[in-house]
């Protein structure tokens, strides 16, 4: 009896394989998986190599004061975002390469990890995300709204050189870091930036989750404004207006500061989101400094009823995975606004809107966990005209693939 | 017995995989594959995940009217294509990631695309190839001469962001596209061009094709010149010569149009292939129309006795997959012309060599499905002198791996 | 009795697989790896892939005549290399795409090698590795100082595009290659150079190697100046002196040649290391020569007792693998000086420095086969001032990852 149930389970492993040839490893086990990427880590975790990518094709048509050219109605078609991602592990180091594809190429990210002393303390080399800010601090695929509100983009550090210790319990995500103050800096000296976050989450089970937040950089370089785009990019023609206060040509800031406050819920399909951020640019000698600060406002509902997902490590939103074969369907509201005349009056500064508030309403279709779709209607107000108006709308739509 | 046999089939399983690990997968079943490559794929078919490569290394010497630079032989050794490609599926949506690595990395191909109704209605979305054209809407790593005919670059309307509704059956294959007219337009408007194509296959088995096709592409833009090389890309020091009408500094055309008509046959080892080509760009106001058209004819013969292979996806011929040890070689000829004097005479044109015919004479080792040697001699002959010459030869080769 | 062991293995087999998918191939077995990359081969060697990169993050501070601002400090931290690497075989041809993600990107390698003749005589076309010198030779991962010594900077044929023939058996290793002679070059006629490379090893067993080798290069071009950077690279902000000998502007060579001999030894966990380099730039009519000779002495030691390995292929030194869980220590000296003064005296020639020696001390700690971290102190000296100073120092460090 037993000699036949193992025949049979032997010719049924045979048939299943029938001009088929066997895969071994050359050593340890390994486990491999594909949903679109690739990956393959050994069952003992010591080794993982994970490859995969994203892409987000972007339309929109933006008109008023969100458009730089008076009067005519903006519009493109192109990619907000492509690229290429390495992710792997060797023992107890972790590494991170992700490359943009866009405007013949760049390093997103490329780092690696110290992991031997475990979740609590994780120690980051290379360029990477300073972590500044509950919104910026999630992934760009996994944004409720298209683009980043007004303040979180004037105040993005963007992901710079440098070594972050990080860490986090089911309670708390800490961040430190040093860094490079920015990518390309041609000076003979080192700027640098210090940039800190801790989050503590006093509810954080059975789908209901309270976020609470604050983070502070500091940087020195060279600054020539604060400001952010009217959430629309423009694409590649660059068309796309920003509020900003700047200085005249000449004169610069050598060191700039931020703080922020972020508060979030996850309350089962129910998010909401807020976030404060001021900061202002040390004028140098004899300049005057700029000051600026903002906050948004923002809730979505998961109509079909799945959570927006969270990772502790980073203390930011994550994915949505759709339950039912029809996709997870999304709607949102955002209201932000970002004030820049904060700072001395002063004719070396050009103040360009002064003051803005947008509204953003959307719908996100996650179509299955690799496919998202995404519409937005923005309507833009500034306190002075820009371009003649001193209003204006944008319809933006997003088709995201991230494998 | 069967216990017998049991035994040895198992044993026999061990002893191959002595020191070795087990693979598993950590969900569905995966098949796994290289022939140089690498591809994994679930069998259910919903995921599957391929990255592979090219590369394509030219040299060329070429003189005459071919070369800028009168009385002078030019010479080049360059990577003429060289890219990193990465391909996969997530249940209804595939994607493609094409990346060139010469002149510091651009953005070849990079879409996704909804395979939700079969085969007959894909909808691609992205960076894609418009598919105008035969020679153009294969891979440039199948054409058999090493450059497309003068008609196929002149009207080739490269690689462009947009949506194209495309389908086939083993009778028909038809395209229809939105796209953005150039991928780096600098316009505040987005200019778009509409492309379409339908290719009917009368005879369509035991290796024996008849592929008659038309297309149809108009483009919003500025233009300001319409031409070809005369068969020789010059490599990185561009001193190849064109044949080409063009607007005076200053004066542009704001609408491309162009039509083709296209006919080939597969005759086991001997395929034939001819198109004819028209077009014009519209002068913006008071700037004259250019206009132009061309044909190319060409045989070619696999004296090795395999079959070019075609796709009917794409309506287009593919690669040649050799049989016995030695490769296939395969020889081929090509006549094509090219005339843009068909405008109006005005002194806002500028005509160089107004007319060109080339004849192409070549020789195409696959040594192996992955790796294919060309050799082509060309023949050029201009109307008018450039370069003070009328004539010109070039001798040409490529060294190509594909994995 | 046989039946039961039977049923436990397949029962077993089966356990260890619950909740998992089979992992097949479709056709030949293959054999899979991941130690941070990824790796899949078929069992009989026909094909492989493999796919991985490197990181390598570098810090560094330095002062006197090293810095060319005077009397500061410059100090950096940037990405030295940052790589994707993929390679492969198909059958009979190997292949190579080493891609740059720094500065926008760049093709580092790209080459396919034909293997049918075997390990005696590979034959590689496209963009690699001329092999000249054994410090030039050696990958960048591997090297014992952060920087390459003075003249083998001086020296470095860069890697180019071209044809090289090369073998080895245990006692020899030859290369002979021909290769245009820049990457970019802008001429209409192809620049050539011819490198050429022999080493002999009379001892090369049981860890004791000992290594004497020549080269030449004679290289066709434009050249307009000899030199090296004092061991610092000095990151984005390119604030690192050189030692150079330069023509004036609007004045160039037209030919450069070198010859080096090395000479090496392992000695267990110690090796000894030496070049001489002897080169010189022709001038084109009624322009000097610029002349230049240079050579490193280094010595180091593996104090936790490995060996440097060393690939007979390429005839140069390779990783050295930790074999205790503290990872592997090594420390190291290096002499080194390069002499540009060596040309006819000229007042189209401007020198700067003219003759420089530095003195490298430093520890190499290879924390896994994949992570190196390392510490270097430089000390310069320059025969005249440069940037008011004729010493300097600096202290350079780097985090490594290689998967």
């Amino acid at each position: 009896m037993k000699a036949k149930l193992i025949s049979l389970a032997v010719a049924t492993a045979f048939t299943a394989q029938a001009n088929a040839g066997t895969v071994t490893s050359d050593g340890a086990d390994i486990i491999i998986k594909t949903k679109g990427g690739f990956e393959a880590k050994t069952a003992d975790g010591d080794y993982s190599f994970k490859i995969g990518g994203r892409m987000q094709l972007d339309y929109n048509s933006y008109d008023g004061v969100i458009n730089k050219e008076e009067g005519e109605t903006g519009s493109d078609l192109f990619f907000r975002r492509a690229r290429i991602e390495i992710k792997g592990k060797v023992k107890d180091w972790g590494y991170v390469a992700s490359y943009n594809l866009t405007d013949s190429g760049s390093i997103d990210q490329l780092n690696t990890t110290y992991l031997g002393w475990g979740k609590t303390a994780l120690l980051t080399f290379g360029q990477q995300k300073e972590n500044f800010g509950l919104e910026d601090t999630g992934s760009s695929k996994w944004t409720t709204g298209m683009e980043r509100s007004l303040p979180a983009s004037a105040f993005d550090t963007g992901n710079t050189v440098g070594i972050k210790l990080h860490g986090a319990t089911d309670l708390i995500t800490y961040n430190l870091g040093v860094f490079k103050s920015a990518i390309d800096s041609d000076d003979n000296s080192l700027d640098t930036a210090v940039t800190g976050r801790f989050v503590v989450r006093p509810i954080n089970s059975d789908g209901v989750l309270v976020h609470l937040g604050a983070g502070y950089t500091m940087r020195d370089g060279e600054f020539d404004e604060i400001g952010a785009r009217l959430g629309v990019r423009g694409g590649e023609n660059k068309t796309a207006n920003k509020v900003k206060a700047e200085y005249n040509s000449g004169f610069t800031g050598d060191e700039m500061s931020a703080w922020n406050l972020e508060a979030a819920a996850n309350l089962g399909p129910v998010h909401l989101m807020a976030e404060y951020f001021d900061g202002e640019i040390s004028g140098a000698s004899g300049t005057p400094d700029l000051e600026a600060d903002g906050y948004y406002l923002q809730a979505g509902w998961i109509v079909t009823g799945e959570n927006r997902s969270y990772k502790n490590g980073i203390a930011a939103f994550d994915k949505v995975k759709p339950k039912g074969k029809g996709g997870a369907w999304e709607v949102f509201a955002r209201y932000d606004s970002l004030d820049v005349t904060g700072g001395d009056a002063s004719p070396l500064v050009d103040f360009t809107g002064e003051e803005a508030q947008t509204l953003t309403l959307g719908v996100n279709w996650y179509v299955s966990p690799a496919v998202k779709i995404a519409l937005n209607y923005v309507h833009a107000e500034t306190e002075v005209k820009k371009s003649g108006e001193d209003d204006g709308d944008a319809l933006t739509a997003r088709l995201q693939i991230a494998y």
